[in-house]
């Protein structure tokens, strides 16, 4: 286990940094919903963060922290989903030079928004291996700096901002549930929480259908291989890790979704919240449902954490 | 043509009343949308309204009128949609009895919504006479108020506070588009502005696949019946005999939307605005992409009437 977790005081400048551009997202909150289950849900509304998810948090405080030394020439990263939105939008935000590695069969939808915030797409097979190998070919070739999605310690600051401002906005909450994919958000959130000595009980929700996190969390060995098969397509991505070690210190556990309560609780945010976020972002209501006696009479927390929609991927 | 419409004290008491319960809904926006359209479009988001519609300002405004008399022994109204809702919720909170005549093809989420709210459902055949009818003997019966959807002025000073509102949060307003069925929202928000002098060029948005309003407008003779098939279920309606004496005197028109423009419409409100709304929340928005020429460079308020989804209705 590392010893060097980001420290308080670069939880401190991550906010500084995070602030001066992203948005302060707000917390909703549904009757319906709270009746249902016998508990009051705080919703993190995430998916109005700019360019529609938390990762944006991440990205600038990773390029913001690059700028404060040498103006790098460029930054690149491989990435299929929100992450490359958020570095390039960071990017062009500081006018800085990015390349997003994204596989060939990436949809199309995601790729022309990568390039709408003038970023250069560069296309490789669909495997990690390719995706690595390109981004580092890339980094070596042009001198840029490669930022990770996840397994980083400046990503990880970057997204603890989220949960800092969860504290601001709300009191007496008893827990939190975090959607856990490669771990940057969830590690960023137990950061923030042990930071401010709260008392909050703090658990991830995974797919059950992608359960490596759980896995690697009860049986203490990081598991590298994430199943696929599950509609949270955000959440395809096995731990890093940086993102373990955080996670197996500070963590009360890992909840399980189903492929059945992710629709349901989809649902849910669309009929009560009338919010049109990801599948991802359905993963942390849906362990609330799932595991609904651990929470009665509670006050939660629950992450929508992206709404970057394929629209003929709903499951309605 | 009456002249009896609404005064400016109607309208201010209006406004206390529904501003005492119901929401003051956030008004959003959208660059990527902005910059398809090259005009500033700000969407007054209704469908986060109490009941998911501004039907509850109206329905809140009627009855809190009729409850400074004598305190009626219930109210009645037929709906096989938002106004049931909104009168079942205005009913419960001001503890008054209310019987919403449904037709019997209702969808039954709707009718369960209705029950959530304590109102009774009387169940009808699906025709205008049969809903009316049967209003109409429930209120001689058991001696009820009707409560009408949208042709009454006491529902038309409700529905003229969304646009108090939106005159209260943005200055410098060029244009405002306002969704068009029975006619109370526009005839409402018509008053609104006309009230404060102010110059906002007013529209109406109606599907051409249901454009009674647009003929009566261009005609000065109002047309009876509406079209059906609209994606838009909301506005299959035709205008009212006050909305269209309201409506004739205070409009600048009314603009067609085809059900393409409706659907691309719908999709940008979801993928951009990631709200998840009704498809006649998209009408407004439809109009304004139809019409894109009228717009350039102006500042447009859009409306997202509501919010109560049916989800396999999607046309995604």
């Amino acid at each position: 286990m590392t010893n060097d977790f980001p420290s308080s005081e670069d939880l401190k400048k991550a906010e500084e940094y995070v602030r001066r551009y992203a948005h302060y997202t707000p917390i909703l909150s549904s009757s319906q919903i709270n009746e249902k289950l016998g508990c009051s849900v705080l919703f993190k509304s995430e998916h109005l963060q700019k360019t529609g998810s938390f990762k944006a948090r991440g990205a600038l405080n990773a390029l913001m922290g690059l700028m404060e030394g040498e103006v790098p020439k460029g930054v690149v990263t491989h990435s299929s989903g929100n992450h490359g939105q958020a570095l390039a939008w960071a990017a062009e935000l500081l006018g800085v030079k990015a390349v997003v590695v994204v596989p060939k069969n990436a949809p199309s939808v995601k790729v022309e928004a990568i390039r709408a915030y003038g970023a250069e797409v560069f296309f490789c097979e669909p495997s990690l291996e390719s995706r690595e190998e390109n981004c580092n070919r890339i980094r070596n070739e042009r001198g840029f700096v490669v930022i990770p999605p996840f397994d980083d310690y400046r990503i990880i600051a970057g997204q603890s901002t989220m949960m800092q401002e969860v504290l601001e906005q709300e009191k007496d909450i008893d827990c939190a549930v975090i959607p856990v994919g490669g771990g940057g958000l969830f590690s960023g959130s137990l950061l923030a929480v042990a930071d401010k000595r709260n008392t909050i009980i703090m658990y991830g929700a995974e797919p059950s259908a992608s359960g490596d996190a759980i896995e690697s969390f009860v049986t203490g060995v990081r598991v590298t291989k994430a199943g696929t098969q599950t509609i949270a397509d955000g959440l395809r991505t096995a731990l890093g890790v940086r993102n373990f070690d955080v996670i197996s210190k500070h963590a009360e556990g890992i909840l399980p979704a189903s492929e059945e309560n992710i629709k349901l609780a989809l649902a849910w945010i669309y009929l009560y919240l009338k919010q049109a976020v990801e599948p991802s972002a359905a993963v942390s209501l849906a362990a609330i449902i799932e595991n609904a006696d651990l929470f009665k009479g509670k006050k939660v927390v629950s992450i929508l954490c992206g709404g970057n929609l394929d629209l003929k991927s709903l499951p309605f």
